[in-house]
């Protein structure tokens, strides 16, 4: 792990992922780059000391070169911190398990993609929601044409802890968060990028062009708070977006709604184990994860049965245990979100800022 | 009553709304313009013979001339013969309750606005929803600044009826509501102009531009049947509409979501003895219609104990009390549609065609 | 009307539910056996004064010897004074629409029963929750088979507006409802004779047995406030019901619950437009009013599209229509609580008190 | 471990709560009493052949004796299989975490209780469900008297699994679990004793006496697959416990209710991050684990933020992390069902099935 040390938020949520199927080991971190802090993290987390290093260039030479050399690195560090790591690992030909969104900058990101291109480890993007069961279930259904042509894709992912401008304060999530430096973009980037690839994920629709009014609602905040985006996919089918953190009584509302000819579907992240499907001209169904009739896709990627819920960190864990099977070489990673899932969410982020920077016109690819 | 005969639809809820309070007595009516299609729905209504006219206009003057004339008239014809009636009873000095939108043409609208200036007597649009308890709870609630500063407005009205085009078949309904010169617009007129009027009247804000995205998704439907608009109000707050008639799996979805920098409310027609209120940093209350501690406001606008289901039916008739209490002299019609909104509507629909013809851009006043 | 004075709550209730529909006109009332309140009653109400009487009696007599006299008087005083209007008014040839319980005791539920068995006229009790559109749908789902054999019976009604000891305070309504003379029960008369008779209505099985734990909460209270019943019906299905208006955030929370060898359904009468229908085996249905699918059923009791609310008032209604049409011979009044209803509720109450008197033993019929 | 081998359920839900905090590690095992299958359990699950035992009284005897050796063990065998583990290890010194209910039967749950008690070892009973933030967030508002003083308690545990005896089939599950020799009881044991652990847990209050109604609707079936239960408490409380397998469209309803004489509250197992709490005479609060407001208690069980759900594997860690805890010395256990909460369970079973043996009689401690 690069990254995660003490204090951080998002590492310790990979190691419980990480954990949950029981398909991977932390052995080794680069867990801060202030050397104190990183052999402190390291010993919380039973790490070792001779693998408990402070330089992530080093610890790719160092695991790279050992027999029982890490398999894959995970990097939970601030958006600006991804591509340097994942550069190092990919370069050192370590698997690199990548939090989101791919870079703060384009510049980045596309440095990220070339050494992907130019690697034989793989790569992976933790956009998480995509491990929910009831997600993988319902682009399953959308793929067997069971909502029939698409004509509505919406998508929005609602919070409000940035209310009020904490970061001010010493909330040092908010402080990062809404630094344009570390982070790139505001509630674009943070979680914009999660409801724009999820979207994306299901209907297996392009976005081929999108218009945005991005605002900064939070006193003197310098990166959007909250953004409204319309969208435009190959096909004709029509969709919206919308991003926040500035809306009381939403903590993580994530929610899609996508309507075809043939039947619509509902989900929320927040009781994520149940979707409404509902062919048109007959009964709305509860479909639950893993439950009754068409519940039965989703069944492939929980471990215990309907009814018993499962939550983020199991979703969270699907990614992991998919990134195991890839690597491992039993799976074909089809689901798993990668580079190119990167580069939609830099591009999503790039045009949004163009389309808003512009008064809010439409910004094709 | 003018329309609103054998066969129609919303001509019987004015009937029913008219009565609940016991405030209006229905007991003349040109209800069709067909003679035997008029005389034939007064008898089923039980209106005296002598006052089953087929021609508006001659009932507009035989009213008038008679000491025991009508009070008012409900005008429940299709859109685009909103006006014909309105101006003749308006210049026979009669009042005017008129079923929304304001007509199918700004040149039909702007002639109603015409005639309400130079009258004495009063019009009312019947935009039902503001009627609903909770809804006027709401806008009181944000008049007292319990929602700080609104930053964010959302409301959506979805409908699935039209997913199919089925004005092809023999649904009159969907023949005259697809027919633009009868309804002047689809999706946007029909449900579009209650969503942006709901949130006008709950917010008090002015929409000052708006960029609308419209689709006609039915095969061969000659009007709107989706759209994604976004908007821009006095003072900064920023909102996004939702229009459609084609989502899978929604009845009479009307959805409204107000956040400001100290709360936010939700609200959905479809149970709409509830609104959940948000206060920032404290647990989301779930307000019931004249219930528990919040819930007071409603109760002025109510007829039964909290937990005894209001709905439609209630909330409508709620307008034509309050229309009896301004005509009694009784009430200032604060809180009743008017012509002002009927031409904020009719600013909505066109707005939104012109910009979505020129691509989806944004339209100021 | 007999009842219903200023200052009364179901009066009201019964008037609009009466009106709805334009199916009653109320021309006569002794509204109260004050004269002076009766007068001013009757006045607030548009009666003529010549039938605006302070004695039931005399308006029994009266109202059957005027050529236009009533087809019908709604009896809606507190339960102890149920009995002497019924039965005056059916000597007198009127039918009768008694609001619930049937009685305050047996003794007076038995006179009741004599009358109408020795009378021409009808007499309907308003157990106003079986007007609900989709309470009617159960029933024929059941009817039907769809449920397949009834295994499980669950009914709960539970309020809180009587946690406190309210009726020591100037609360009029918990004044009578807490005096045993007047009342006759508590909870269990109130509201338990209503979930009562739901479960029976909707399952057409016959309570064989039943064991009560009856409580009573509130500080010097004079009767029940709370009460778990268990229940045993004809051919095996066992149930439960509970009733109680001390329970913290219930305003009318009836829900029935009904479970069978092939499938299971839930409705809450607080949102009442919706029902969920569980087959086994396959994902649970969103039933709604009239709405798609399965929603059909309900449609023939209904006023309005689904997805438009209908409420506590429009069910009410459906009972005061249906009642019109059996006493003008147009329907056969099947669905129509009536003295077996009430007789049936004066069991349910009886053997209740009885059995857990007895410490909570069973009581068979 | 043991059990929890091939073709088992619950071992793997142990196995995977024991990792999510990282306090254990699964080194040792009696995955099954046939030789093959427990060693090639083991090998599944990466144990060293060393450690992999067939027979349970080896393990405990040659895990007491390394330097090594397991600090606890999991049973998670069938009901009847509880007593001689658990026994064996206690005798050997070693901690023991078993699966509920305590046994198949009172002369297994007493042999448990005096090892218990001569054993200077740890035991630690899973009911799960008191893992749940929101559970526990529950009792400390019930112990500072935030419902005032507790009147009602309600808990059910509904499934629909069993709706066909579908133990006739080749479902393992269902056929020792209706089998009387190895579950002792039916749904009462398997689900009942965990509505009534929670509904315990949750008030601190002890059921005095009870009164049961058990049925076996599957055909053929000999242990009781649902049952109503009325409850009195110490104190004058008073309940209602339902717990049924054969209620379609049930998952795994577990529910639980509290009214005081100042507030109430629900909460839902399927949807575990939310429970509402209403106090008298104010709105409904939607509490959220670890969520604003009065979410803040649950926060202490909790890893992730609220509204990223937890769920049922997350509450089972914290049993776990909770055992570390304890037999690491660093926690008091307060929280942990243990060896009296078994004998509790074992009551309320035998409690339950003499008192519907006789027809249904109060059944006093």
């Amino acid at each position: 792990m690069v990254g995660g040390g003490r204090g951080a938020f998002i590492g310790a949520v990979h190691r419980i992922a990480s954990r949950i199927d029981d398909r991977w080991e932390l052995v080794a971190g680069a867990l801060s780059s202030d050397p104190e802090r990183a052999r402190a993290s390291a010993e919380d987390l039973n790490i070792a000391p001779d693998r408990a290093y402070s330089d992530f260039r080093e610890m790719a030479r160092a695991e790279a070169a050992r027999a029982d050399g890490i398999d894959a690195v995970s990097i939970v560090t601030p958006n600006h911190m991804h591509a340097e790591p994942a550069i190092a690992f990919l370069e050192a030909g370590i698997h690199v398990i990548c939090d989101k969104p791919l870079a703060a900058t384009p510049e980045q990101a596309r440095r990220i993609a070339e050494a992907v291109n130019g690697a034989k480890a793989r790569f992976i993007l933790t956009h998480n929601y995509t491990g929910y069961p009831l997600i993988r279930q319902a682009r399953e259904m959308i793929e067997r044409g069971e909502l029939g042509e698409i004509r509505l894709v919406q998508a929005e992912y609602a919070q409000d802890w940035l209310t009020e401008s904490v970061e001010k304060g010493d909330n040092k999530q908010a402080a990062w968060r809404t630094n344009p430096e570390m982070a790139g973009a505001g509630a674009l980037g943070d979680i914009g990028t999660h409801a724009f690839n999820l979207l994306s994920f299901v209907t297996g629709l392009r976005c081929e062009s999108l218009l945005a009014d991005l605002q900064s609602f939070g006193a003197g905040r310098q990166v959007d708070d909250n953004g409204h985006v319309l969208l435009r996919f190959g096909g004709g089918a029509r969709g919206m977006l919308w991003a926040s953190q500035v809306a009381p009584g939403n903590e993580n509302g994530l929610r899609l709604r996508v309507y075809g000819t043939k039947a619509g579907i509902e989900w929320h992240q927040e009781n994520p184990n149940v979707m409404t499907f509902a062919p048109l001209g007959e009964p709305k169904r509860i479909v639950t994860r893993g439950g009754a009739g068409l519940g039965g896709g989703a069944g492939r990627w929980t471990r215990i049965p309907p009814g018993h819920p499962e939550g983020y960190l199991e979703g969270f864990a699907t990614i992991y245990t998919d990134a195991a099977d890839l690597i491992g070489g039993v799976g074909d990673g089809a689901l798993l979100p990668n580079i190119d899932s990167g580069l939609e969410g830099m591009w999503f982020i790039e045009a949004c800022q163009r389309s808003s920077g512009a008064g809010g016109t439409w910004v094709a690819r």
